[in-house]
């Protein structure tokens, strides 16, 4: 644990003592503006916007949400995301998406110095998350070996790491910028390795579920690695960040969650539970009672579960057009390649060495009214999931059309 | 400024490459899930609880907000609060309630070993957001001297560290718990002192103006400290953070903003924008959009000053019915006494020397079904803005019968 997680200690002040006196007769601890009877007053002006809501619903999104989140919306998250035969977890405590999740773990287990292992090429954003903002030394570790996902690529490296030395590893799967899940025979060596590895030293396991669920091939499993990283090994700590996000299209509404691979109830857990939400106390105050309300209403809803999977469907669409794209358009390429993908949000092209993705990025902005993303040294990240799957064979023959055009 | 706000830098990756890609025919950089032209695909059951909003809003509401916040929302906050005679100062950035944005600038100006003046009592969560948070050390600095607030305690305490010492003072006003608010001489000498104590160094002003507008007495100004700090010194750089929290009734929003005293197009104001952006997206990936297209709509409305002016009326009712029940009840005791009032959403009530608020609050709600906060040594604090104004007596009665019975 860093320095700031060992000192933190959820304070017996202000929302302890409100806590207290909840139902009292008469309460004077609650710095809200409220009827006198815990309820909003809300301004008519907001409540026009928000008018489908129940008169209760539209007080609980007005006033704090608790510093956990609220509670009927952590029951609905648990039960909608855990498999029935996974091991013991913790009800998930609510962030501020899932970027927030991952600060709240960083400044639990990052800390000066302490290593940080992500799989290469990885979201930018770790590096600020974990390193800039805790000083943590991240570490990464590349993912392919010829185009290929190499699932003891952290194992390998953590053997390197002097024994006993405590570490962090980020598994982002289905990953970012990859687009890559790992078959059930990966995932199952993925696993081993990791809690061969736990052996030499506590391990603590960041599984960034950002986009969780969004799996297109019928034989790779959608449940997270989290579920089977539990009870496996003492010194293997899985700490699962998910957002509802990618699969409700809420990308505004900034909920996330964090769930600890412990029994709600059990000593550990709740140590963590209480530091945690000093730190959410100490970074946001308190999570948004707005977005978990709204959320909590969909998830209410017996349609939900067909409503995400229409939203997963229209992006197999587009990832099956992408698929195909690639086939018919680098078929024979010596200068553009695909790196395996099946899942997410993105797929990676490798360029041939001596192609410089950035120029190629300028090159698609300036000359073919097309934007992607350049990740040093040698790939481009393409977005299928904001792209209609009737564009996207043209984006993939302009990508290709400016590569070449660079030769 | 601090190690990290010093390293702070935003990085130029995807946020950044995506920007740079807007409006491009093909554009495959954004990671969202969108109908192809950059609109979200609205599940239903979100959307149904979001009907009133227009399609364009709903859109806004359901996919990221710019890191700094939605450009519309910090245009119209910026006019809905600026003096129109202020000195210069940025177009505000949004964060993610107003505590987000004291870490903001606790990231930048806290620190190991920073001295961080903070009047005396003070919320505690300061202790969390500057002291565990990024190391800085908490000087309180006692705000009343006889049960009178005194507007150069900041300045004689800064006068007494080393001369060239960088320093962080912060101003709460209206105070959280002291509901005091400075009269216009008050204000004056404060300002006076802090511009002066600013020629032996570096002082970073934080007003936190969580309860700003909150104001009952007509004698008392009503617009921020931060206002009136702009363009004093060149040492003396005061930082505004602000929420629409209590006048919008928007607590579970999160809908903060943080305003420099520069020009928005200045080079300083560019450098701190860029840090704090940087600091924003590694701690909670870009603020709330949802809450944001909420508060605009709000703030389109023509109506939306009589709707703030009413909830400071309800308000301002419910503080006379405190001066007053105070002024019946405790004329001539000599265990409680009033602490000067004016402002916010509280009041602090000092006990005799003697006896033990925390006592007090625990007999109050075992006896009396009576809920207050406990501030040691010596104060309690009563909050009158979630309490009907014809529930004051009473309340007020059984507070003094509770500490009576402690005697």
């Amino acid at each position: 644990m860093s320095p700031v997680g060992r000192a933190a200690v959820y304070p017996p002040d202000i929302p302890f003592q409100a806590q207290q006196a909840r139902g009292k007769r008469y309460n004077a601890t609650i710095g809200q503006i409220t009827d006198g009877m815990g309820r909003a007053i809300a301004l008519p002006s907001l409540a026009a916007s928000l008018g489908a809501l129940s008169p209760a619903d539209l007080s609980a999104a007005l006033l704090y949400s608790p510093i956990g989140g609220i509670p009927e919306l952590r029951e609905l998250w648990h039960r909608w995301h855990r498999p029935q035969d996974a091991a013991p977890s913790s009800l998930p405590l609510v962030t501020v998406g899932l970027t927030h999740g991952l600060a709240l773990a960083a400044d639990l287990f990052g800390g000066p110095d302490r290593k940080v292992l992500v799989p290469a090429p990885f979201w930018g954003n770790y590096r600020q998350v974990f390193g800039l903002r805790t000083g943590a030394d991240i570490v990464p570790v590349p993912a392919y070996r010829d185009r290929q996902w190499q699932p003891t690529a952290l194992a390998e490296k953590l053997a390197e790491l002097e024994t006993g030395e405590p570490a962090v590893a980020i598994l982002n799967l289905p990953s970012n910028p990859g687009g890559y899940s790992p078959t059930r025979e990966e995932r199952r060596v993925l696993i081993d390795s990791l809690v061969e590895a736990s052996e030499a030293r506590p391990l603590v396991v960041i599984c960034d579920d950002a986009y969780s669920g969004l799996v297109y091939e019928p034989e790779i499993p959608r449940a997270s690695v989290f579920w089977e990283l539990l009870d496996r090994s003492e010194s293997l700590i899985p700490i699962r960040l998910a957002g509802a996000t990618k699969e409700f299209v809420f990308f505004g509404g900034r909920v996330g969650f964090l769930t600890l691979p412990y029994e709600t109830a059990s000593p550990v857990a709740q140590a963590l539970d209480n530091k945690l939400r000093c730190l959410l106390r100490a970074g946001v105050g308190s999570p948004v009672a707005l977005s978990q309300v709204i959320l909590a209403q969909a998830l209410r809803n017996d349609a939900i579960d067909q409503e995400v999977a229409a939203t997963v469907e229209l992006l197999a669409v587009r990832y099956r057009a992408l698929k195909r794209a690639l086939a018919e358009t680098l078929a024979g390429s010596d200068t553009v390649f695909e790196v395996p993908f099946n899942s997410g949000a993105f797929a990676m092209l490798e360029l041939a060495s001596g192609l410089d993705p950035e120029a190629v990025r300028q090159t698609l902005l300036d000359d073919f009214d097309t934007g992607v993303i350049s990740i040093p040294p040698r790939y481009l990240r393409l977005a299928f999931c904001s792209v209609e799957a009737e564009d996207i064979p043209e984006l993939v023959r302009r990508v290709v059309r400016g590569v070449e055009s660079l030769r």
